[in-house]
């Protein structure tokens, strides 16, 4: 037994953990790939509020280099009064908004019920904050082969991150990509504190990719942009960025989306950040 | 239109704010009341592990005066290679167990496949800490009629507490319990920070009952009697106690369970406390 | 060596310690033991604004009851523009009304050089919370034979928090008294989220008294009584609340602040509340 | 009076608001700039431990890159016990290290006693998260013309930060730099949670320099490097790191210090980092 077999024993994840599977994950998703030292970017709003809507969005985040298309069905609101999502209505409307744009389509699975259904319409399954430990909802998406967004509890350790990835893990699908989405502190001036910690950290504990949410991790459009350059430069395998035509009036979380013109600012800054870097040979993370 | 009519207006939560339900609500479990002005005391193991087990700790805890029997057949645990509970089996065994002593059973249910069946078998639903934003769950338990326990997230706030409560409530089922059990802090010494603050301010904000879980939200066995009393002078409508034969031996949460004998001399203290209490006037909360 | 010598070693506090100091240490202030049993009940408004006013209140407090007398000279305030209290005339208007009353007074010491001038008048130091790893000032107190009331910080541990006394104790000055007055948490429907925990593990871990400041650890008066009642039933050994003749108009803390009426009832509650659970032979704590 | 004058009013801080002075503010410490777009490095061991070492590492810093030394002759360390520092002995060494290598040296005031005898000594004042919010000490440094180095507090909100500085600008002194060292949060992987988001928030709402302290916002020095870039990516004005040439021997802090070698390749990566990005016309923050 080597001195990593032992060590292996002494973390509480196996299948997650980096020491029983030194070289890093790389998840395909449609035709792309995360986790090979690229940044995928995915964008898009985050609720489907219409057919229109979600096929025009899609179309000008594709011409501006938006890699996948991320959009919400199934709407995880803390008020049942609030707009619950479209449902089904708003998979076909986003799996109509990959026909014409290509792009592979990432949404919101809250429930088993409703699994097999999503699962005929998108590319990879995101599973919300509040629901990192629901293991009955975890364990059935282990026994798909889709692609898993993770995102982080509000107020998850790391370990219990990478606990909830092995319960995916061990169920049999090793398509698993984590999401820093901020956590829960005292601080009120963003609404959530980014953690990018989390990012390095996951990197040397674990072997999977991990992307980052500067969206919520903020919660303030203003902030969006710097913060995945700050993301990129931790570390991380792409981001995931809610943005809107008018964020003014959209249906949920318009205060941390942003417009077209700022996503095709900031992917510029994305390419020439990644660029100018790999062109000096720095490697980041 | 009246001042309060206004003032409703402006908390998210309808159903669940006293403005427009001044009265505190009574919930009946099985032939108990609880938020009637007493203090129901709900015991048992963390998990059901066994028909005898089960059946044994029921018989003491009911003579030493426990009203209702709690015991985890589906266990939410952070490692998919713990003890899973034993699933429906557990529940029959919990059924039988209030056949001998009488206790109503409380037992936690994780996700909308198992509730139907669940529901023939125990008397109150616990929804727990990680699924307290599991909507679709919520809803779900909202068009029975069972009782609700409704733990509070790990770092839910008070008002995101009631809206989850609001979720249950707005579905046409009114018998909402709440259950403080410890928000996650800094704090080390304890496993969670039990958040007694909570119980007058839901008994101000909220119509509904509330009871207090000094087992988790202080983690040590030592301090679960004073949190206890503390939890009833703070105005809490019960008390739920995780108590094992032999802690140090139990499949989980054993260093948080106390003994049949640490259970018996707290319930004297309980009822001494009470009684002293009415017997002299105070009001407590 | 014993088995307690060696556990000793193993905690980074010694003479806070109660492995090395079994017996529970009472502190004399001016004529009043804390830490014997008893609830002491120091009670005051937040700032001294004035001569009549502090010798007004304190009549007041003193025919309800109250033990000891607070009130700020020296304030903390987050702002540089608000009132910083009075300095050395609030400390003299303080002790006229000692001479009045006969109430011991305490009052905050924020920095070394006004040390000995405060020295002078007042009974029993406070350290605020703010100050908790001020180790210069602590080291300073330490030298001195003053009582010491040592406020944990905001986001202190229990742990920190002791060896903060530590820091006086080493110094020579055993008559330290630990207050817990609330933590900083990510809950907002309280100024700060009040750690009953913490005075059972501080009971367990050390043999210095804890007194409870539920004003701070609430931050909104109407709470104020219940969480009192909480905190004795939680083993304290007394309160220490901020009370205002008018507190609308208080040139600090207003919203937490109760007034002399509710005092009164405060204290009634709190003395049929200590007599009846010594009637009945309950030891809380 | 215009919009501008009208939100200065709704926020508590004036002087240190961008509201009232748009430009950047320009830190100059010793020969070097702070906060004029460049990224400044303060580097050094954690505590000045002897004349040899100071003089030595400070040498290896210098040929290496670094900015500015860092060195801690008063030591706020949590337990009376540990290692308090050198005193003014240890300031002596680093003017020496100075007059060797042409640093400026920055090094922690903890009390007003020693305040006039350390300027007389070092280039730049540091002022730890512990006494973020001692406000007898702020005002003291207020009334130098010392630059001041202001550590947010360890449960700080970034306005709660702002009006600490607001506490040494109204004094007189306008030579403020923040430094962000991590916040406490419940995650126990890396020491505290750095919060990256308070460097855009901070570069909105003040016109003061903000630098980053990633080794004590991980605590571990693996993840130092990361993170350092992360920093610059998020805009940071400067980077404050500590390095020891044999960091398992050093006397504090030594799992998060880094080595001179260490330092060596992180210096090239912020410097192609920095010059990549200027070549490439992005602009960071």
């Amino acid at each position: 037994m080597t001195t990593n077999d032992l060590k292996a024993k002494s973390v509480p994840y196996k299948l997650a953990s980096r020491l029983n599977h030194s070289e890093s994950t790389v998840v395909q998703v449609g035709d792309r790939k995360i986790g090979d030292g690229s940044v995928a970017v995915i964008a898009g709003p985050c609720s489907v509020e219409g057919r229109q809507e979600i096929i025009e969005i899609a179309k000008e985040l594709k011409r501006e280099g938006a890699h996948l298309l991320r959009g919400g069905a199934f709407k995880p609101r803390s008020s049942p009064y609030s707009f619950q999502g479209l449902g089904e209505t708003g998979l076909k409307f986003l799996a109509e908004a990959r026909e014409v744009t290509g792009l592979p389509i990432v949404s919101e699975v809250m429930d088993i019920e409703n699994l097999p259904m999503a699962c005929a319409y998108i590319d990879m399954i995101q599973i919300g904050a509040r629901n990192m430990q629901n293991y009955p909802l975890l364990k059935a998406v282990g026994r798909t082969t889709k692609p898993v967004l993770l995102k982080r509890g509000l107020s998850a350790t790391i370990e219990e991150w990478l606990m909830s990835a092995e319960y995916i893990l061990s169920e049999g699908n090793p398509n698993v990509i984590l999401c820093e989405r901020g956590i829960r502190t005292f601080e009120t001036a963003t609404r959530n504190t980014l953690d990018l910690n989390a990012v390095p950290v996951i990197k040397h504990l674990s072997h999977l990719p991990i992307i980052v949410d500067p969206s919520h991790g903020t919660g303030v459009a203003r902030y969006v942009p710097t913060m995945s350059m700050a993301a990129i430069a931790a570390g991380a395998d792409g981001l995931i960025l809610e943005a809107h035509q008018c964020p003014e009036s959209a249906l949920s979380d318009g205060q941390q989306s942003i417009t077209p013109e700022e996503f095709s600012r900031l992917m510029q800054k994305v390419e020439v950040f990644t660029s100018a870097l790999q062109k000096d040979g720095v490697t980041i993370g």
